[in-house]
């Protein structure tokens, strides 16, 4: 069987914002199976010295993306607003995330994280903007947030975000199609026609 | 009159050598003139704290970018082979380039300059090389190889990098419509598209 294409993005990333609310359409409108691969970059940017953001530490990246991120939403007519804190702490959006590998509400949960992000500028490491988010679709939260903080589920985002640097992820968007890494909003493209064209392959970290 | 779009450009840049080799066709497909613009990102990144290229620094994304480059250029059917030294001196073509401009040798020089490095693993920090280049599209190596190294010709190539530093430059290629700024081979597209749309503008840095 074919692995999916895996859709690595952290909550905090603005391109990961990007790609999370345009991903489903472009690679359904191919025909392309992908998973959701929820984790964090926190952990991967200490790894390379890094104590905070790139682009807040290093402010000409910096300008450059916010201009970026929000002309490609006005390219792609994404909502966008610049948060008020950034990065935002995506530790809780990413255990639920987790938790909710495979369910039905997970692809809809995740859009609306960035959104409250990245055009509504709710502070989504609070478990009250979570729990909002839970039940507008129709989830009830208490249980989730419990599951989601429960020490198996801290340890699988742990495990996740140790898979990724382990694949060679060292940012995020991340598309992977077996051995083959694809960084950036910008390459979904490129992932889906590496998918096509040569195969998804067995999933190199299963 | 409408400025045209500026391709700036660094000769030890990998993702350079993938744009430089395409620009001429996918800029020309859609009628944008353009501008070559060579500059040196060593100031850039040392202003940014980097003593290296950030592929030597941070090993992950140098595994990742080697890999990419490989991939790019085997999609467009660009020479590629990795170089022995990375990143090569780019100081002495980069002066020659600044000569250049607007000459009809320039883009072929260019091409070739980038062949050298990043197909043939030539040192293009030799004078010898760079001579040999000038040669093969019919240029005297030894009075423009002169012209390149006198003061004028170097303060000339600094100016050039304070401008790019000036427009928000920080990694190349880059391309540069009115005020917007486009980073990446990847973004070439998206750069004639705003160049289309929203026209040149009037030239950011005269």
């Amino acid at each position: 069987m074919v692995a999916p294409l895996q859709f690595w993005f952290e909550f905090a990333s603005t391109y990961s914002h990007v790609a999370a609310l345009r991903i489903e359409a472009v690679a359904g409108a191919r025909d392309v199976p992908f998973e959701w691969k929820p984790f964090l970059l926190g952990p991967i940017f200490r790894r390379q010295g890094w104590s905070d953001s790139p682009f807040n530490l290093y402010p000409a990246r910096g300008r450059y993306m916010w201009r970026d991120v929000e002309r490609l939403c006005d390219t792609y007519g994404l909502p966008f607003r610049r948060p008020s804190v950034f990065p935002r702490d995506s530790l809780l959006a990413a255990r639920v995330a987790c938790t909710g590998e495979g369910q039905v509400w997970l692809p809809e949960f995740v859009r609306r994280v960035f959104r409250a992000n990245f055009a509504e500028d709710r502070d989504i490491s609070d478990a009250a903007v979570i729990g909002d988010i839970l039940g507008s679709i129709g989830q009830e939260d208490g249980p989730l947030i419990a599951l989601a903080t429960a020490a198996g589920s801290k340890q699988r985002l742990r495990r996740e975000t140790e898979a990724a640097w382990d694949l060679g992820i060292f940012g995020a968007p991340t598309c992977v199609v077996g051995r083959e890494l694809f960084w950036g909003h910008d390459r979904i493209d490129e992932a889906l026609d590496w998918f096509l064209t040569k195969g998804g392959g067995s999933c190199p970290n299963t």
